[in-house]
């Protein structure tokens, strides 16, 4: 079954908002086992969408569009839609007290113009959306099957959950299953990755296999379509053996790991806690961390030191210290993943130090900085520079810090 | 001149990377005068990728692809339009010593699938690539132009900035340009909205205005077509006038504003400093905060308290508070943030704690979250339900609690 995803809204066009939507539709229908082979974007405008949306109806067997659904005039994605399939609409009433309780709940007034988001085709079945006021909907046009949702990105995902891949998977039993699993490589060039593995590559068929380059990382992703999970994860449990005994010692994790997941997992293991001093990232490696479940259970607390006062009298760095060295300094480094990890009483101490940008400070160059891991015993730090811009700095320092740390484990 | 943006890449279509490069070159070419109105994603695949891009020549003056220009066998697109085009390639001397010169630097051995990048179509203009080893590449074919960019987000930028940008203002000197303004609103639906200003967008043509909800947010965007920036800024400040004489007191910024720049703002004028103490948020809030360049002007530092001995020993919450409250509660909210003014020595101390999901803690529900705000003398409470998950919750927590500040700051 191809499917293709058509997000609607000139704001889209106009590069206001991030398209999330696509990767959460994609990543789902995939796993239920649909290919998901094209997807466009198309503003507000009746006639390119009604050419858009005809054009999905020719190459595709079902079109998912998202967005369109609200009560102002520029949400005409329904009125489009209803406009091809010849049909009429209906105010549905029990949607529409779905979404007067809704509104009632959150203590807004309802306006005229939801009464629009109650109008349902003829033949076409709600999908209803728990988390705002305007419900999806499945309609059946020539053999094919258009599903329309909304544009917010919670509500598409709880309109979703509950309601469209229930019955995808129920109206689609015997789809089989894509199932991709991605290893992430650090410290080696997609082009020697491609040199290493081209023949696993070029004698690809099922599964099949793709390198990419992304945040600094290499992705190889193994991607197979069978029809059982079962079948699909031995397949590629062969693969991924394969690309690991070429390429083990660059493999620091797989799927969504990210290098705070596989900190946590670490720490876990080895019962060990850890705080962090953050300067320049400004509490962003903690954020990471926290982002993950659980992470009460080895991150002790952090403090953000982004003046050299809260550096002196909160993790104990010395006068001296700032005054010989600057606070972008190994020095400085240091001093605060030791004073962290006094004032925390952790087992690991780590800080972060430099300057994300835009501009030189204290005479330093943007992008440089020291990261520094203590434990009760040592001190080892490390200099980086980066080259990016203020926020992707503060990521990839973040990151750094993380990965120094899960390195820095096995000796430390 | 009509453009569409065709983003090529499995990865995409599969949902393991999100595409940010569209929303990057729709602002671009839009504020450049460019109609962007279609952008298709499109997987790794020949006869499908030839299909799009014969598509996009027949709706559109400018084709844009990026991605698939990579050392891999899976890197189509190149050969794709060479093949549409009907043209042979040649070895780009200077482009493969950029390409070497560029790995040498990074200590990168090349190796020989490199080579490929540097196959240059005849008659095709080369985009040099300050930031990686695809070159971009700018075809004339059959009165249409056709702009190959590289994938990685920042070579597409690097490309961008230092080549295409340029051109495009060179060769399309009359485009005139398409300016927007989007206001940003908090506190009102958008239904609500959308019925306070039906006026104005029933009668609009030039500007237009468009109303969409985003993250919690109500966002009106202005957007004119005109020959001049001059005239543009006029009707664009005529609307906003009108729009805020009916809505100022929702209004909290503009553009790209978030809260923590407004807070930024309203500090500095202040000449105030804040200290965060964060418990759920995990840092985020201070993040959000060291975003904004310049933050260290106010922002004193913060500690992230993940643990209940933290919050006593660092912070200074009495054991009595924990054993009687909990640590989600007001009472330990407001310790935290007296504890953090006074430990960092700022103006005011922000204390957010709470339980971010997924599990409830203490008994007290996920999504549960109490925020405090101290100065000198007195201490404030706020208490909050999220119902998003993990991810989600941190960063409407971390927005809460600065959008918190910015209202005491004219009351504390």
């Amino acid at each position: 079954m191809v499917v293709e995803v058509i997000n609607t809204g000139t704001e889209l066009l106009l590069g206001e908002i991030l398209n999330t939507n696509f990767q959460y539709l994609s990543r789902h229908l995939n796993s239920l086992g649909f290919d998901v082979l094209y997807q466009t974007t198309i503003g507000d405008n009746p006639v390119r969408m009604r050419a858009a949306i005809e054009h999905a109806l020719e190459r595709a067997d079902i079109v998912i569009t998202s967005g369109g659904l609200g009560p102002t005039r520029g949400d005409i994605t329904k009125e489009v839609v209803m406009e091809i399939c010849g049909l009429e609409g209906y105010t549905d009433f029990s949607t529409l007290c779905r979404l007067y309780d809704f509104l009632a709940a959150k203590g807004v007034e309802p306006t005229p113009n939801n009464e629009k988001q109650a109008i349902v085709p003829f033949g076409a079945d709600v999908l209803e959306n728990p988390a705002g006021t305007a419900p999806g909907l499945w309609l059946e046009h020539q053999g094919k099957i258009i599903i329309l949702l909304p544009g917010p990105p919670h509500e598409v995902e709880a309109v979703c959950e509950t309601q469209l891949w229930p019955r995808l998977q129920k109206n689609f039993p015997d789809n089989g299953v894509i199932i991709s699993r991605t290893l992430r490589l650090k410290g080696i060039g997609e082009s020697a990755v491609a040199t290493k593995i081209d023949d696993l590559i070029v004698n690809q068929s099922n599964p099949t296999l793709a390198i990419y380059a992304r945040h600094g990382q290499i992705l190889i992703r193994i991607t197979t379509k069978t029809k059982t999970p079962e079948e699909a994860k031995a397949l590629i449990g062969d693969m991924e053996a394969q690309l690991r005994a070429r390429l083990e010692q660059y493999i620091y994790g797989a799927d969504n790991d990210s290098v705070a997941s596989v900190l946590g997992t670490k720490l876990n293991l080895l019962g060990k806690t850890i705080a962090f001093a953050e300067s320049c990232s400004g509490g962003l490696a903690s954020s990471l961390i926290t982002d993950i479940p659980g992470s009460s259970e080895y991150l002790k607390g952090s403090v953000v030191s982004y003046t050299n006062e809260v550096k002196e009298n909160v993790l104990g760095v010395k006068p001296e210290t700032l005054k010989k060295f600057g606070a972008v300094s190994s020095q400085c480094a240091c001093e605060m993943a030791a004073g962290v990890r006094r004032l925390m009483n952790s087992d690991y101490g780590i800080s972060i130090t430099g300057n994300a940008g835009p501009s030189p400070s204290e005479g330093k160059p943007v992008g440089l900085v020291y990261i520094a891991v203590a434990n009760r015993e040592i001190v080892y730090w490390q200099e980086h520079h980066f080259d990016g811009n203020r926020t992707e700095n503060k990521l990839r320092i973040a990151e750094a810090a993380i990965s120094t740390l899960i390195e820095k484990l096995q000796q430390l």
